[in-house]
């Protein structure tokens, strides 16, 4: 709380009166009173003014109450539940809130006024008002620690390549808050985000470190590491005996047995404390990066990551390199590998949780395990997302969620599982909701009928319905875009035990994606017109910033409509669940119902974009018992228009290809 | 000739033995004796090793003279008549010679392990051997001086936005080179290529400066300045009265009395000395970058370029900015601009050559007139090219020509002229040679025709003879590329005027442009696979690696072949020139000849891409007296045949589509 208001004070002192800070017309707070100049479209401000003036007006929900704390532990909520009513709103803050300051010319990550263009913590305080007129609740954040910036793949290190993971990365320090250290403009963002009712999750990485990762310094040994002159042929060995898949135990003698295994694991060698203890004194008070030196010096370096699955197709993930849970091999494959043999990397050392060792890595593990709460006890974050959660192993799991919640036992925890049905897995393990594969669902009709009314009522926890994420397509580049990006967020936001998600961007449909992780091709990135600055750059790994100019405020609204509605119906969802009765049924009609005290809500969409359906909606069969209706709200993207006399149990529908309809019912 | 030496000795110190930095196979010297280890069809060298080893192999060719001097002073040349016989090769250093020196993973401008795998003129100078095989005898380099960084439209500045002119761009040291200054670098570069017989032509660009220019600090008067806060709408007026063109006299009353063009009169201000003197002091002698201070203290800026043709659509020029040449404005347009109107830019003023002002901006006029007698003195550069010569005053381009040729009278001047036309107008105006617009015709059978038959043999300086430049597409990216890659670079080498022009990458059939600016579209950087690291990369904005490790050496040996052809032929190309009389012509047949003393060569080429061509040459009609022929030798891409007997005045030729020969003619 002391560092929003420090913030604001701090920035009114230097307001120099020039409004040559160029913001999206979207971002600007209503009702704005400082000195405003919209020239070709574009909104000029004073940033200092206008931020301390932002600030202030999130100031205005201040309880006095201490906002570097959790929501939860404000609020002596005892369990992650707050996760069931989230709206989502998940940003990869350097390109969420890029953005050209200076109004004209390209866009540049800092420029030549000083302005960083490219996105900071003060920009996404920013920002928070615009979420919370959208209805979000809960901000997740991609990761914001300190990122590699070598082995990268595009013009800037990704996210997932974290050099510290308990360093926030010095490229969200914002110049208009120079002379602020870069923890205390973070907590500031917390502060404004809980002070509006905003919780804060972010993501977390425990498998994997940077190649150059800070830690190299004081723990060598926590790598694994390979000759230099071996680098350029690195890569997954190939089991000509295999399939593709996650290796079983009966697979490991045919593993080890292959060529290509036994040449990949000579590559090894140890750390270069153990090569050369001396040397290595020396090499540790170097000035320079530690990699470099250590690569100079000892001619090995840490190799890239690989899959876990035998066989991927997939190439070496070269900006990042494993952490070295177990101080001993696999206990399953230790008969395969000679005595001699340095610390290696395999698919079974990979997938820990499956194939551990005998000797834990426990201060590497004491390590893991308080990140979490380093963030929790300097920023009072509300959730995390733990990357890669299913290949360490179960204990190091349990110590990452357990240390979480004894500090916060509502702190939510997001299990990276896409397969839905690993919910009462991830749910055992501590995981409070998982992401799940609602994006594959929504971009294909029949899947998608079978998710809406197969999957989702039945979980255990639940999971994030989003249409697109960041490692996805936009909802509006898929087949079917322009009304898959209205049915699928209605339907999902709707559907039983839903997180509503919405990916930065998908709000003024932005159509480049930021990643081509999931269900995307090599020209997923081609979708911009070329002659677009940013055409083929991914935001993971590129200056990126989205399309605000461009945009309308048509998609905005819509989605702000539809998580109204939730709220509207967030009261009858935690009801009886009934699949609707209709005249007919092709396959095509997604149908579920919600039913507590006299109120009912029937979601009904078109999964067929090319005809229309004129259904009849039978409530009493519905309901399994007779309904006598007062009225019916029948809400479609037109309006709301009340039923009120004339209603009886049949209730007439028309939808046009990809529509839906909610039918609000008052009953008896 | 020292620094050469010196280079060796100072690379030999450093060997440690270790062969950890790749090369592409094309570049290693023949029989190289160090340490070579070949991994996954990649050369990894110990770099000091390999460098001193080149080095001394170019030493051998030490004649005992001072390489630091031009070729033509060392041979006491007295005109540029060398570029008659010149083989050019296009190089932009930073991209020419880039290449992932790690030898795996991504390309990255500086890698972990020191290495610069971006270009520099260590690596140019690696490069010299390759060039000298290929028969290359001058290497031509876009713009090294030290760029700009900010405005920029990618990943880096571009070479063209010049931040200072007389200083060498810091990208261009090599680390393996480290303590050795960069002006030794390059002078290195320049005596290794004088003693292999390559002269050096550098890129310069006179009449546009990078926007934060370090001239600014001392002379802020030699340029132009708006308000910031003009900055977002700052673009050439449109004139609705007149059309796309470049402007006459009569025009300037229209042009000046537009709406549009009295608003943008008003964007303008008077220079920051100026407006605040002692302000100015100040502002001078503050840290950091001059623009950014002076846009903070005065909210000024310097303007954007643009085109000086009404009405061209094109976007400003974000990255340079014009230098201030007239110290009043345009004599011609004086009557139309208020008395207290500040410096400002417009059609008329850019294009000073046609609207001189009456007070020349002496003190610039001799600093832009210094710039290629610095790089004379310092380095022995051979030749420059003039970059929108034609838009600067004739004063000032003499004063440009003439204190270059005054230092060394054969110092080669290329004029950016694309008119083939304006041959006269440029040998009159000083130049040596043309760029021409061989690489328009060449993509175009039928103008291809034109161009060889009626415009080459008439021209009173040489053209570049090229089929791709590095503003215009990659011949392999032309339609029926795979023809043409092989019959225009034929064609156009063996016409008459030409230089011969070999643009870098075309000889391993790169297919990315470097540019867009000629003849293309936006679509013209999405040709590389979108897998690709450098898809939709252009190197004059991005950093860009050529494909080495997929490319085969058959358009190098074919290149090399072509060029052996015109030095073999180059005597009789200085004979009589004569059009080829055949039996029929469609003007599709290209025909040319050469005839000097007992020898002929003709030329044919058959510019049908779909359709073979069986011709009779006429050899007596061809002269135009009676030859008597003691043998024909016909050089095809299959190789040569001689026809010893048999032979008449009618040599029958069979050409397959986009198929060239000669005949090379022995006769009485």
């Amino acid at each position: 709380m002391k560092e929003l208001k420090e913030l604001s004070k701090y920035l009114k002192k230097k307001i120099t009166g020039k409004t040559l800070y160029a913001l999206p017309r979207q971002w600007i707070i209503p009702n704005y009173s400082g000195k405003l100049s919209i020239k070709d479209g574009r909104y000029f401000v004073e940033p200092y003014e206008y931020y301390s003036q932002l600030i202030d007006r999130i100031l205005e929900n201040d309880r006095g109450v201490d906002y570097s704390k959790s929501l939860a532990l404000i609020n002596g909520e005892q369990d992650a539940s707050w996760l069931r009513k989230a709206k989502m709103y998940g940003a990869l803050p350097r390109a969420t809130v890029a953005y050209n300051h200076k109004g004209f010319g390209a866009f540049e990550p800092e420029d030549i006024f000083g302005y960083k263009e490219s996105g900071t913590f003060l920009k996404m305080i920013g920002l928070l008002p615009y979420l919370k007129e959208l209805g979000i609740n809960v901000l997740y954040m991609l990761p914001i620690s300190k990122m590699s910036n070598v082995f990268k793949k595009g013009e800037i290190g990704s996210p997932y390549a974290v050099k510290n993971p308990i360093e926030l990365d010095e490229s969200y320090a914002d110049p208009l808050l120079e002379g602020i250290k870069l923890e205390e403009q973070f907590k500031a963002l917390v502060q404004a985000a809980h002070m509006l009712g905003i919780r804060v999750v972010l993501d977390f990485i425990p498998r994997t470190a940077a190649r150059d990762s800070d830690l190299i310094k004081t723990h060598p040994d926590w790598f694994y590491w390979i000759k230099i002159e071996e680098a350029a042929s690195y890569k997954p060995p190939h089991i000509p005996q295999l399939t593709f898949k996650i290796p079983d135990k009966e697979d490991l003698e045919i593993i080890y047995s292959a060529e290509e295994v036994k040449v990949h694991l000579q590559k090894f060698t140890l750390s270069p404390d153990k090569l050369d203890p001396e040397k290595w004194e020396k090499v540790k008070k170097m000035e320079g990066d530690i990699l470099s030196n250590i690569a100079k010096e000892f001619s090995i370096i840490t190799p890239p990551g690989f899959s876990d699955w035998v066989n991927d197709p997939q190439p070496t993930w070269d900006d990042v390199t494993f952490f070295r849970l177990y101080l001993d091999h696999p206990e399953a494959s230790q008969k395969y590998v000679s005595k001699d043999q340095p610390p290696y990397v395999l698919f079974d050392v990979i997938k820990s949780s499956k194939f551990p060792g005998k000797k834990p890595n426990k201060k590497l593990w004491e390590y893991i395990a308080n990140i979490v709460p380093t963030y929790q006890k300097k920023f009072g974050i509300d959730g995390a997302r733990i990357d890669m959660g299913h290949a360490l192993p179960s204990q190091l799991q349990d110590m990452i969620i357990s240390s979480a919640k004894s500090i916060d036992p509502a702190f939510g925890f997001i299990a990276e599982e896409l397969e839905m049905k690993n919910d009462k897995k991830a749910k055992s393990e501590g995981y409070d909701c998982i992401l799940g594969n609602s994006w594959y669902a929504s971009a294909r009709p029949a899947e998608f009928y079978k998710f809406i009314e197969e999957i989702t009522p039945n979980l255990e926890v639940p999971y994030i319905a989003s249409c697109e994420t960041p490692d996805t397509p936009r909802v509006v580049a898929r087949e079917n875009g322009n009304k898959i990006k209205y049915l699928a967020p209605a339907l999902l936001y709707l559907s039983p035990n839903s997180i509503a998600y919405i990916n930065s961007g998908q709000e003024i449909e932005e159509i480049q994606p930021m990643n081509l992780g999931l269900d995307n091709t090599i020209y997923g990135k081609t979708v911009l017109p070329p002659e677009d600055q940013f055409y083929g750059k991914l935001a993971f790994f590129d200056y990126y910033a989205m399309h605000w100019d461009k945009a309308n405020d048509e998609m905005y609204n819509y989605l702000k409509w539809i998580l109204k509605i939730r709220d509207e119906i967030s009261d009858v969802m935690e009801g009886e669940f009934k699949y609707v009765y209709l005249n007919y049924q092709d396959g095509t009609i997604a149908n579920y119902s919600y039913w507590k005290g006299d109120k009912g809500a029937v979601i009904l969409g078109n999964l067929d974009f090319s005809n229309d359906k004129y259904l009849e909606v039978l409530l009493n069969e519905t309901l399994g018992r007779p309904v006598i209706v007062n009225d019916i709200v029948l809400v479609t993207r037109n309006g709301k228009r009340k039923l009120s006399y004339g209603v009886g149990n049949s209730v007439p529908v028309n939808l046009l290809p990809g529509d839906f309809t909610i039918l609000l019912v008052n009953w008896e």
